[in-house]
Order: structure tokens, then sequence, then C-alpha cells
């Protein structure tokens, strides 16, 4: 792709910040940085934490190497003190962060990473970019795949958003909820099952649809799935079930009231005699639309750009903050809590933090709990932050199925009214202690 | 990024189209696609081009590979047949389309691609994926610069989207009149000049802002931008002149009253002899904050979040759709229009296009006429589409430059309408003959 290696997603204040602390001999104070965000987005009732396991990919491969210094060199972005301590950089620290799929809400501390300023200032881009997108696209897949319940959701976004952002939000979608994805490169990379048969082209490509319907079928088998809104619906269904049978995959629509669309095809498949046939609607859906075709007979919804945009909120809004920092430039020195403190807006909360779930007497989950200070007995075991990187070596990979399960999971503890689709409040409050 | 070719940036219909297709004998029918859009985002009054350049080096690097058609072949996305024919695979076509940078209409036919069905309908994806996105970040670039007139914009948002979208916005960014980069990614892969001092954790590093200042002059330089408002505003413009004299370069305000503070901040570094310090503004802007800072003295603009995500359109609508294909499968048949009819929307106008913009008697646009048929004479030196690939090889690289220099021409052609920021229709009406 053109970029050799994670440490150019950097934005360039961060190494002339290195060089500056380099030089001032406050690059090696003990430093903890969190990431959280102020605020979920407008109405949203819950965030889902995804990209856990591509930040550990991120970090692994975060290496300065001869092309990457060559072109910091050329640039004069710092100086040759600084070139020396990147060509041997690779991070060292410590890293805990919220599992991947877990939930969160304003100010939990989805990440902590600890290390000299130097080795974990320069992560901050990379980190964010990934939480920020991935999360996004994964709370859209939450939602959706509520409003889908049972009905499996297909991810079709790969032309809507940049070729590589697809690869992730795929990624993202199915730690969502998502079953399948269009994008073949989400395939390669994730394993992420794929889908997909024929789109309008394929029909105008033949001289009637009877003719794209019966190449179709002899390629790929009665089991496909035909597009059937390329000319006349209802004559599309009647010309499909001729030439595969009964026994026809499914039907997918794409235009129009797919609502009023879906109960006539379904009328008219059943009379057809192809009462297993699927009906597959695809077009722009949300979760809202997804929501209103609970009682059509739809059998699966394939989503693209509402997914892959984050539903109205393709970003979300994580900060990477330094929370903590040694005293002094003395070895061992103990940490002292920092925070911006300007007026007007971006403050933050000093401290390496904590985070707990309460949950009350039913088990269900009534607040997020964050402190700086001891751990309450009571919520010991209710702590969210697990180990993923110890000494730069990282230990928190894990299965992609295993966020997905884990989203599942969380979700279903959180109250009743996290997964109604209309706006509201986030659906627990974050106490500090 | 674990994707070793541009080729798997497809969606999984493509290939399974191309295999029925190919046992049909219907896949080396010479086709044309067309790339355009069938609205603008509410309120839009011109289109921005983007990608272009990106397109290019996709179609050049989309291959088949052994590990892609390992991957295809292990999970039986396609026959034997169609490995073996996408082992061979490069596009030996034709690629017509609107150059970088230029401006677009509902119904402009942006790209058009010639070949067989085969060989065209497998770029679909990557050349919307780009497209699509880069073209969304360069409209809201565009209204951006326009927000800003002669005062340089900064491009600061990769930690806002995915990491390689973040490239790729930069690059669009800089298409649509941004100056400048943070992301060092940007800088390297497309020689954007790329800028960033220092962030607040910097000077909470430090054991006060003075120590924090001092050691960012003593690296950077007094020419560097410092960084405000971890504190108080006043105090650190004070201390920030104390210690790089009134040569400081720029100080920078990220959070705030910004309209309030640069006059604050402009009078007291006046009042301290630092006339020539520039003040950087840099907190959630977007072209209608930038706007209501036209009469605030400030220098620079920093944009994030709200450029990369589109400023609330972070994709387009754009579709690739086969408007005209052989009319049989005999060698040199002639061409046919073919065009998607069902009822209830997602109808396209079939037919191989070309495109012009006709001019008023003072030079400026009135029109964007969309034809299929010969192209009038007056209309014959206004052509958009220009070659880009010719025969499967790449005619129209260009230097960057030339994509930024084209759009603020393209712009500057437009009604004065254009680049009013309030909501309204698209500048031009696009008239079909």
């Amino acid at each position: 792709m053109g970029v050799p290696s994670t440490a150019l997603f950097t934005d360039r204040y961060e190494l002339t910040m290195l060089q500056a602390a380099l030089r001032a001999g406050t690059a090696d104070r003990a430093s903890v940085f969190e990431v959280y965000t102020r605020r979920l987005p407008e109405g949203r009732r819950y965030g889902v934490i995804a990209g856990t396991g591509r930040v550990l990919d991120a970090v692994e491969n975060f290496r300065f190497d001869r092309d990457v210094l060559d072109f910091l060199a050329d640039r004069h972005i710092v100086d040759e003190a600084t070139l020396s301590w990147l060509a041997d950089y690779r991070f060292r620290g410590d890293i805990w962060g919220y599992p991947e799929g877990e939930v969160y809400f304003p100010g939990s501390p989805v990440l902590r990473v600890e290390g000299t300023f130097a080795e974990a200032v320069l992560l901050e881009t990379v980190v964010l970019s990934i939480l920020n997108h991935d999360s996004a696209v994964a709370a859209a897949a939450s939602r959706m795949s509520v409003a889908a319940g049972d009905r499996p959701l297909m991810e079709m976004g790969a032309r809507r958003t940049h070729e590589l952002s697809a690869v992730a939000a795929a990624r993202a979608a199915y730690v969502g909820g998502f079953a399948t994805t269009s994008d073949l490169a989400a395939g390669f990379r994730y394993d992420i099952p794929t889908v997909g048969t024929s789109a309008h082209a394929f029909t105008l490509l033949h001289d009637n649809e009877r003719d794209a319907f019966t190449a179709q079928v002899e390629s790929l088998g009665s089991g496909t799935t035909l597009l059937v809104d390329t000319y006349d619906v209802a004559e599309a269904v009647r010309t499909a079930v001729e030439v595969a049978g009964p026994g026809l995959g499914a039907v997918r629509i794409d235009s129009g009231d797919l609502l009023l669309l879906a109960h006539r095809v379904r009328q008219q498949l059943d009379e057809l005699g192809a009462r297993d046939t699927k009906i597959v609607v695809t077009s722009d859906l949300d979760e809202y639309a997804i929501a209103s075709l609970a009682a059509a007979p739809v059998d699966a919804y394939g989503v693209g750009t509402q997914l892959v945009t984050g539903s109205g909120h393709p970003t979300c809004s994580m900060v990477y903050k330094l929370v903590a920092r040694a005293e002094s430039d003395a070895p061992g020195a103990p940490l002292r809590a920092v925070a911006k403190k300007a007026m007007g807006g971006k403050t933050s909360i000093g401290g390496r933090k904590w985070a707990a779930r309460r949950l009350d007497a039913e088990g269900v989950a009534e607040a997020e709990v964050v402190g700086s200070g001891p751990v309450p007995a009571e919520l010991q075991d209710r702590q969210l932050l697990v180990e993923l990187v110890r000494g730069g070596e990282i230990v928190g990979r894990e299965p992609l199925d295993a966020a997905r399960d884990r989203h599942i999971a969380a979700r279903g503890r959180l109250p009743l009214s996290a997964t109604q689709l209309s706006r509201g409040e986030p659906v627990l409050p974050t106490e500090y202690q």
C-alpha cells in the first residue's frame, strides 16, 4: 500500500515532542496515557470497543526502518539524536485495555499505555485511528444486529469507504454482530465468511433476464441468490423459480418499497412452491430500516453505507491523554497525576485509572465505576481492563470470535433500555471514585 | 498491511458474476461502465472529484498473484476455469474520466471504464471505494478552503479515521485546497508538506509550562508553535514570549471560545512586542467555524474530525453501472445501451456518455451537459472527460499539484453562489441531450 511501517501512522508533533524531550532529559519519565471519550455520539446508549486486535498488530510493527528514517532525515523532521533513538525503537511498556467487543461509556479508560514518555507518546495517532474508526463501525453494527434479531446481517459497504478502511470495517462489523462480508480482502485478512452472487450489471449483460438467471444458476447452482429488481420484480420472481426450480436459494431485492415488496414476493414464492426460497434485502438500510422490516418476511439484510459510516457517527471522539508521569527525572520517581485545566473545555481527569462495571442483584449492570485509588473489594472481580502488552510483548491476542461472543454477552448484561434504538442518554452512568 | 494486492478490494459477487459469464460465453462482450452519482449530499452546491491518481495505481496493481488465487481456491469462491482466467488478468481496456480536482454534479459521468465485461466488472469495488472516499473529503476540504480564504489550512484528522484512510484523506484535502498535513505517512507517500510541534502531553510532562516551553524552544527554535491552552492562556502567552522572545513563530489555541481568545491573544502578543507571532487555532473546526473566524486575528487553521469525515457526508453516493454492452457474443458486435428499469428508484440512464460544461458569454459555467449522441460543435472544446488508461496502459498520471491547481480554476469558473456555505441546490443544472 506504499507505506512500509505502522510507525508512519503518526502525527509529526509526536516526533518533535520526542526530540524536545530527549534534549530536555524528560523523555524517560515514566508516563501513563489513557484513551477515553468525553461523550458518546448524540443519542447513543453505549459504545462498543473494537480494533484492539489491530492495535496489537500496529504496536508490534511500529518500527522505524531505513526507509522511514531516510524520509525523516531528508525532510529534516527530527535531528540526528532522535533518528538514532528511533532506529532502536520498539515499544517495551505495558498496555491494558477493555477487551475487544466490550461496551464502554463516557470516561471509560478503554486503553492504558504505560512506559517512558518517549515510547508511549509515539503510539497516540495509530492507536486513536484504529479505535476511533473500528469502534464507530462496531457501535453501528451492534445497533443493527439488535434490530435484525436472529436474521443474519451481511456487510456490503466496501464501495462506500476507503479500500482498507473497508477491511477494518468488515472486521468491526463482525465483532458487532454481523455474520458475513462481501469484501474479499476481509475474508483473506481476517477469515470472515464472504458472500455475494450477482449485481444488476449481470442481468443487463445478457439479452434478457431469463438468460442471465440461467447463466447464474448453471454456474452457481440453484442454491444461489438471484437479483430480482432489474426490470419487473414479479416477472423476475416467476422467471427465477422457473429457471432454478423451487429449490432456489434466495432472491434479492435492492430497491423500492422493501416492506411491500417482501410481502408480495413471499406470497408469490409460496404460490410458486418455493417455500424455502429466502428473501434478502439490501437497499440503503440502517438500524431503523432494519427494525421497520421486523414483521416483514425477510430472511437476511445486506448493509453498506450506513454501516461503514457508523450510521451517522463515522468516528468516535476518543482521545489519548497523559494522565500521570514521574515526578522527576530520577529513576524510579513516583507518579503524579496530571491534567489539562484550561477554561473552556477539553479538560481531563488525571491519575492512572481502573474501571469496573457494577451489577445489581439480578446481574444487570447499573454503573460504570472509574477510579484512581484502590479498587473497592466488591468491584475487584468486576474490573474491565485486561492485560494486552507486558514489557513490550503482546499477551492479549485472541480469535475474532472471542470478541464477537464477548460483545453479545456484555450487551446482554446492560439494562434493557440499552437496545432501544431511540435517542437517549448513556444507559449506564459513569461514577468517579 | 496484510493485503497483497488491490485485486482483493473486491466484492465477492464480481468474481461469481465473472465465473457465470465465462461459462455462459458472455464474459467477453464489450462493455461500458460509468461512475456517477444521482445526487450531491444534501445542500451541497458542487462535488469535487478526487482519488483519480489512486484509481490508476489500483488498476495497475490489480493482479491475482499466488496468495490471492490460493485464497480463492481454498474458500471455493470461484471454479478452476475462473482461477486460470484470473491468473492472467490485467486490465487491458480504456478508462476516461473527469480529471482530478474537477468539480462534478448529479449525473456527471466522472469515470468511464471500457473493456470486456469480465475485465471491467472486476474494478467496481476498488474504483468506488477510492472515489467515494476521496471525493467526500475533497468536497469538505474545498468548502473549508473557501471559508479560510488566504489563510492556510492544516489537515490534522489522522486520529479520527482509519490509519490508511487518513493518508488518502490528507491527499484529498491537499487537492481540495489544504496546505499541509500532520500525517507523516501522507508526507512519505505523497510528499505533502507535514507540520506539527507539540501537544498538551508535552506541557504536562514537564514540571511547569515554562520548563516545557523552554525545552521546546531549545530543541525546535523560537520559530516553533507553542500550545498555550493547557492551563491559563494569558499566562501561557506571557511565558511563551518570555521564553522564545518576540520572534516566537506562533501560538496554538486548541480549546475554548476561539473568536474571543484570538482577539485577546493577538492584543496580548502585540503588547508584548510579538507582532509577527502568528495565531493558529485547531479545535473541532468545520467550514462554518472557520467562516465565523474570518474577522478574527487568526493566521492558520488546523482541521481534523470534520475534514476526514467529509463534514457530515463521509462518503459520496457514486455508483458503477453498466450503461452499454455488445449486442451479441459475436466479435465486434455493436454496443447497445442498457439500464436498470425497476419501479421504485435506482434507475439509470443507458448509453456511453460524454460530458461538457457550457459557459456563458462571461466565461461562467451555466450547465453540466451530458449526452450519448454526437457532441455538439459548440461544446467540443468544453468536454470534461480525459483519457486515463489506453489499452491497459496508464496515460493519465500527473503531479498532485496539477489536481490542486485544477480544482481552484474549476471552482473559480462556477457561479459565485457555488461558494456560499449555506444549503442549496447544485449550482449547475445537469442537462441530458
